[in-house]
């Protein structure tokens, strides 16, 4: 079994349209290269209530947890707080935190931007040379920011912790149509149960008609698996193969 | 209370980082514009248990409810079965859409291709001219396909039916910083607790430092809370004002 991972964003800016995430898909193909499943991925609004229920269910249902957004001063970052309802925990401040926001700010350090420093309790700081801020860290749930460049730091900074046995790939590129390979297919995940296979037409690629991917963690089994796709598709069908 | 929607895209291809889905930010900014609120975006595996769970709970939270994904002749097209699953119909095959099938393949047409045919009993099909094959609704669930170019062509020639009172969207750019911001959002929301305030910095922007977006679907509420705002601001810190 594959590590597995649940993504939350948490923003109403992104479910009216006024921004388009770029974390989820960052981290699925970083969780994928580091071997890890993602399960499911959810976009929430800033609503405390929303955000303590899918905390709680992500939190039970998954290996690992990102949550992405609702950080900050303001009073649309109800992410903290959120987590700490769905743990079962209160909201506290942090000294480590504190210390920094006062290094930060100085003399201008106010209510608001002591906000930052609050922390579901109990929670862990994960800090790194190449960060400002540590990486706040409740049980399983790591609290990663909705600013692009400030997620990447810290999950490439965290990254190595959730590395587990790579999935293997194998594409196939084929110049038959779903519609004719579809038997091909049934007949392969048949005789190898445990494929993960998928199935992408492309409509108006001159080159193929639809690619095959073929993955395990087992490379054995993936190795098979392909050799037996390669033996029962017609030679003129295969386009090229990619590993 | 604006009409809601929920988005599901169903695609093992988003969750491990193989493509970048396009098809959930195209319909928040759609969905905005005709005033519609979406609530929810979740991305799962073409897992029926998971797409019929999903479906049920979307269904029954929104009034309109739009899948992406997981409609096509394979093995891990499976979402049909799930939406008939999650609303407790069986799936059967619909004549209308047997036709046209026979029409494009002609010959060729098999079982697989069959298979694009099957709908959940009792299922809507919803044609326009700009389709080539129409689109299945059954009760408040929209069914869409993956592929972007397709996924616009369905959903565009559906929109108008989605069409609510508008929202409306004031822009104010600011050169504080969130920290001293914040007390003049908590201001502004206790006198105008119906507002829809968002507050977005930018590390790196010369221009300003947050973008605060105020909204209503009361236009009357919304010029209030502005005016509201921009009083309470110190008018050096107004950059710029976008209505």
């Amino acid at each position: 079994m594959a590590k597995t991972a649940g993504i939350l964003l948490i923003g109403n800016e992104i479910l009216s349209g006024k921004i388009t995430d770029a974390n989820a898909a960052y981290l699925c193909r970083e969780l994928r290269v580091l071997g890890v499943e993602v399960r499911r991925i959810t976009v929430i609004p800033d609503e405390v209530d929303l955000i303590a229920a899918e905390v709680r269910a992500f939190s039970s249902a998954y290996d690992v947890v990102f949550t992405s957004g609702g950080v900050g001063p303001t009073h649309d970052d109800v992410t903290i707080e959120g987590v700490a309802r769905a743990l079962g925990v209160a909201v506290v401040r942090h000294p480590e935190l504190t210390g920094l926001l006062r290094q930060h700010y100085g003399e201008r350090l106010n209510e608001a931007h002591l906000k930052m420093a609050e922390v579901p309790e109990g929670a862990e700081l994960l800090g790194a040379e190449s960060l400002r801020f540590p990486t706040i860290v409740m049980r399983n749930v790591y609290v990663l920011p909705g600013v692009p460049e400030i997620f990447r730091q810290k999950f490439d900074a965290l990254k190595e912790r959730f590395r587990d046995a790579p999935f293997h790939l194998c594409c196939v590129y084929v110049s038959m149509g779903e519609g004719t390979l579809a038997d091909h297919l049934n007949e392969l995940l048949a005789g190898h149960p445990d494929l993960m296979l998928g199935s992408y037409p492309e409509f108006s690629n001159p080159e193929y008609k639809v690619k095959v991917t073929l993955e395990s963690k087992d490379r054995g089994y993936l190795d098979a698996a392909v050799g037996s796709f390669l033996d029962r598709l017609p030679k003129e069908a295969i386009v090229r193969v990619e590993r």
